[in-house]
């Protein structure tokens, strides 16, 4: 598989990409971006299609897969705990399940099995930042740093 | 108190039911599933009362406790984090805490005050996964495998 | 900076405002409350303006710290891991992410960059419990308790 990974975004506000505290990560909510730009905008069921909605969330996968790449390398990522994933999508949307997974199966792929395999909540919201079509938040346990265990 | 536990039920999605690493445990989204289907169905506040929402969160939260059962003897868990609880319901909706309340006291009474105790988090949200009326996200802390440590 | 911290919320319900093991501490959804009573009420772009919203979310973050406050002292506080901020917004609301800086802007002066920075994850909602505008979740690392590692 060959991934192209995008510049991991920096935050939008007064907080952090990836926080890192005694072994436990946890990622700030990531949108599809691309360069600063959202490849997919409004909500899925109304202004996109599922396959887009998945498409989107594939996208925010990579900037997931981008911060993970930024903060260590691979081999010390022990494994992922959870992916929460929003769906930004009309009144009636309830196939968040089948958009999500569009980011499930990319981290999956990249990361293995293994260290990928995740515990996922699925959620439909009504809009969000920029009016992204997904968000994602993700926590991992990582090897502690070995100076300060922070 | 005699409880018949449920299946616990298998992933709607590309994503483990439960993630287990370094003694931490996420579970991901528990929806009021009996055997595949939802006892309950639509939004508190418009197609379901607060008391029905109420039992749809304790059957989710039956989903909890089988999950839990099937992870590991109850004697391993050393206690719940966090109850992340999100209720459906429309747009002028705001006694999610009393629909909460139907899952966060069967934790309680099942699991005891000492492990069973958690935060909580409670959110309204437009539509669930399947158009259910209550999703429940849980994170706690067990005892860490001998063996490997994850 | 001089600050005058309210008293720590109780719970609206069944479950405990701070949920601690094993050194990670997860806090319960944090409303603006002050003495009990919301400081804003309704929808951020429909009943606040931005401006009125980020009062808010700051108002639920002194909770937060009046929570920390009492749970230990700040210098047993390893960092903040993860803030989870939801914002009650009108449907075409998507300026969470300035309505949350009053929250990580105040978590920040009050414990310092070291201890106080997070990552953070913006999500737009229709109504929060008490018709509140702001909700946040917390997650930090704490120093273990010498006696039982709980």
């Amino acid at each position: 598989m060959r991934i192209v990974l995008p510049t991991a975004p920096r935050p939008l506000g007064a907080y952090s990409a990836v926080s890192r505290r005694a072994g436990l990560v946890m990622l700030s909510g990531q949108l599809p971006l691309e360069r600063g730009v959202l490849t997919h905008v409004g909500q899925v069921g109304v202004d996109l299609t599922v396959a887009q909605g998945s498409a989107a969330a594939r996208q925010a996968a990579l900037n997931v897969i981008a911060h993970l790449v930024e903060l260590a390398s691979i081999g010390d990522l022990i494994g992922l705990l959870r992916l929460d994933g929003y769906v930004a999508g009309g009144s009636d949307f309830t196939a968040q399940a089948e958009v999500l997974d569009g980011a499930s199966q990319l981290l999956i792929d990249v990361l293995g099995e293994d260290v990928g395999r995740h515990a996922r909540v699925a959620l439909g919201v009504g809009r969000l930042p920029m009016n992204a079509p997904v968000e994602l938040g993700l926590s991992l346990v990582i090897k502690p740093r070995t100076s300060t265990g922070n």
